[in-house]
């Protein structure tokens, strides 16, 4: 059994990017018999960014919302709200303690924003340190990562190795999970979707919006009787990581021949969207309209989370000499 | 009533300096009538500078038996241990988020420490956010500060006026108590009485070792039979902060006459102290070997402070989000 640790970003309603690139290959993780899955939702790191409780407690909702609905098991998983096990700012205190302070001054994360150091809260200096408790208050042994993801799990084996210099073995210093298959879902405008840059196609709003968002995709100006290049369009990039072989096969071939539309593809497009997600799409709204649910499934998912934390936190203080 | 919160240092025994200057005063202002005390000591801070778990709990204990062998009132008082209340490490989370990185980075303490970075722990960069929580959670009206803790009270009424900006009155905006008389308590080798000059009078030592460094303390090497000069004589400047004023004006004329030694003055000063602090002296040797009596009246305080926390906590959350 190898316990994998996942943090959940609480910034917004999960998009088609985040449920290709995080909530799929997340359960899928989370499924295997051989792995014991902790995911959470990262609401505390939010306050770096989000000063508005009820955009904060939305977003939590949503994101809960999302995970169930695309199916994660909650009671194989622990599946939970961070700021539900407030143990985590305790242990971040304690590792502060043991973060050489160059090492957060020196981080990429931290640099990208020194430029404009006047508006950057210590919250957003010191997450990393936060994201080191969050793994190591569980005991975490692998942790999924993308590339930018990278540095804070270092640092978080840093951390650890600091610590352990006091007593071996005190905290489980975890290991990286690379992703084999990097998805890269692109946005309406061909950058990488993502909520800052206003390029996302959310799945889960009702139609006629969702429908607004793909008739927005950004395509150039071949006229529709003309032949296309599938490969440079950004809607046909959509619909190949939606739709089955043959449909995507099919689309190419029509994108080639000609007499055929982007906004064709456009309608293909948004019919996948529908009729994949159909079942997801209607259960994140029934959650959405039954909050006690959401709830509940949640503070399930905090009491066992908050057994291991406490066995960790316990640890730890008796060594330090809390 | 005025809530006024004083933050204990737990970095060793208190000697005669934090006697004078801290428990002293501390006690005196508790007492009055209109006063309502929160005392902690700032065992968390320690781990800032000391990574070794029995040196943190011997001197949480000892800055515990000290207290209360001069007094203080633990009924009318709060009086806890600052990891007994974790939720402060939570707030500070909180405040973390609101605290411009540059206030920290400007702050004087941290400044200090700039010259030798590489050794800075990320927690000696963030403690003034740490204190800054200290003294929110518990809506603290007063603070008696120093003037080297004076920049860090300002930080804390700036966080709270930053957080205040959400909702008005969220957090009490605490005020700053200058002391009327400061206590400068010489050491023995005549610079200010501290642990890291190496230079204290541990009044709690049994009286062999007191005498020791009573005996220690520096002098000049005017020979017995001359007059001396009282002002400028590290033991009579001890003394004088210790003795009750028919002794100081008759050590004065001793001095001043002639025939008088150093080592005479030197006794004269240990015979004060052993007997001025007899009862604290047996009572803090009763509470060192009696840890039951010292836990059980620190989780006395630490249920208090924190039912006043956990109300403060609630109503910060609830206008976060959380």
């Amino acid at each position: 059994m190898a316990r994998i640790l996942t943090g959940i970003q609480s910034t917004g309603t999960p998009h088609l990017g985040n449920i290709l690139g995080a909530i799929q290959p997340g359960i899928e993780l989370s499924e295997k018999p051989e792995n014991e899955a902790f995911l959470f939702i990262a609401n505390l790191h939010a306050l770096t960014s989000i000063k508005d409780a009820e955009i904060i407690r939305e977003n939590t909702r949503s994101v809960a919302a999302a995970w169930l609905a695309f199916g994660l098991d909650t009671s194989k998983n622990t599946f939970y709200r961070q700021s539900d096990v407030p143990e985590v700012c305790e242990l971040m205190w304690y590792l502060s303690c043991f973060s050489p302070f160059p090492m957060l001054a020196n981080a990429h994360s931290f640099k990208d924003k020194s430029e404009n150091l006047s508006v950057v809260n210590t919250g957003l200096f010191t997450y990393p340190v936060l994201m080191a408790a969050d793994i190591l208050l569980y005991d975490a042994e692998f942790v999924p990562v993308g590339k930018d993801q990278k540095q804070h799990l270092e640092m978080t084996r840093d951390i650890a190795g600091k610590v352990n210099q006091l007593h071996e073995d005190l905290l489980v210093v975890p290991d990286s999970l690379i992703s084999e298959k990097v998805m890269v879902v692109p946005g309406t405008d061909g950058r990488k979707m993502s909520k800052s840059y206003d390029n996302t196609l959310n799945v889960f709003l009702p139609e006629k919006k969702l429908k607004k968002q793909v008739m927005s995709i950004l395509t150039d100006s071949t006229p529709l009787e003309e032949p296309k290049d599938p490969d440079t369009c950004n809607v046909f990039n959509l619909f190949r990581l939606v739709a089955d072989d043959n449909s995507v096969a099919e689309m190419r071939k029509n994108y080639l021949a000609g007499g055929y539309g982007y906004g064709h593809a456009k309608k293909e497009l948004l019919g996948v969207l529908v009729d994949k997600y159909e079942e997801q799409r209607n259960r994140y709204q029934e959650l959405m309209e039954d909050p006690q649910t959401l709830e509940d499934a949640l503070k399930t998912g905090a009491d066992k989370a908050r057994e291991v934390a406490s066995g960790v936190l316990t640890r730890l203080r008796d060594a330090l000499g809390y």
